[in-house]
């Protein structure tokens, strides 16, 4: 079983990327930061990324357009502090076989795209990486850190002797994710538990054959 | 072997959508738009979609400003419109395994995204559909569209008995190209041949274990 933390609440004070001038960390800076975070999900939720405009996220904010503009200068760069606002954990349970776990993370990655603050979310943030070598950077490390948590389960099965000494987690957790994130966010294809449970599938039956024993060339592809 | 056919030279005149007001087909209006759409190219080249304006696409299609608004409206459209204009088939032929047809179109999807104008276009397509669902239907359309030409290699494989009858090709092809999908346009991990041969094998092998053996439930999900 998994526990899906989604978390928007306003986060503690003094969290956060400090903002340049910031005098009192928590304060009203804080809040503010806070107020058009919220706004801006809200918009994204209603109108989508292509439509979403920096002015009417300060209007549902109640805060003056010259204040985003000054602090984040692109809906991109609210779209990318969001990722620190929106906290996402998948709580992996210890399953009995590799293919439980990967079906775990699986289907928490399609129950998140299920809610709305977080799917419109991600959408804007996989167009705004496509777009720009700054959100990329942001996504990846967001989606690596995500990974961090799941691939646990390989070391897991690595132990169990279910799968190969060798066997790199991140790729298997990639592999389990794959197909989930072409349908959600590149095709725009249904994605269901069945989608899920057969990515997860895949994934475990290929790392049972070795295939996920990978060493890394220098440029970062694998050997 | 495939061999990538990946042509930007300008369509037959008379080709694609009839601009609203065209009175002479394959004439000036059929000019403007190759112009405009090969400007578009090189400055998602130059500078990506985040940063592609469309006063210089114009200045550099040497045509007015106006004339690419009242046409496109949105860089956005110019992004779908150039789907038609750039014409990309993998042609496979008939390999003597899954695996081996699965490679080869794992590594033309590789080889495609090497070349910089398809890439350019590619980020920007998969970030347009990402914001809105126009953009989103174009892509979904081109990817489907690409996969008829390559999900043959299943009936084959279905036709040799190296896979179970009922194999869905789509999704064979899709378990192919998700890993690499996933590293270009969303993580903006490295990805290169290694990758293409292993998501082949992984594709192939869960083929085999008859895991793409689907039928479809009503909203399009898998059953």
């Amino acid at each position: 079983m998994a526990t899906e933390d989604f978390d928007t609440a306003p986060e503690p004070d003094g969290a956060g990327a400090p903002a340049p001038g910031t005098r009192r960390p928590g304060g009203r800076t804080a809040r503010t930061r806070v107020s058009v975070l919220e706004a801006a999900l809200a918009e994204l939720v209603e109108h989508g990324y292509a439509d979403t405009r920096i002015d009417r996220i300060a209007d549902r904010a109640k805060v003056a357009a010259t204040t985003v503009y000054r602090r984040w200068g692109t809906l991109e760069n609210i779209v990318v502090d969001l990722a620190d606002h929106l906290a996402v954990s998948i709580t992996l349970g210890s399953g009995p076989t590799l293919e439980g776990d990967l079906r775990t993370v699986a289907r928490a990655v399609v129950a998140l795209y299920g809610n709305p603050a977080h799917r419109a979310w991600q959408c804007a943030m996989v167009s705004a990486a496509a777009a720009s070598p700054k959100a990329r950077r942001a996504l990846s490390e967001v989606l690596a850190k995500r990974r961090e948590s799941t691939a646990v389960a390989v070391t897991e099965a690595i132990a169990r002797g279910e799968v190969p000494p060798g066997t790199d987690g991140h790729e298997v957790i990639r592999a389990t994710v794959a197909p989930l994130y072409l349908r959600m966010y590149i095709t725009a294809e249904p994605v269901g538990e069945a989608e899920a449970d057969r990515a997860a599938a895949a994934a475990a039956l290929a790392a049972r054959a070795g295939l996920y024993v990978v060493g890394r060339a220098e440029d970062g592809t694998a050997r």
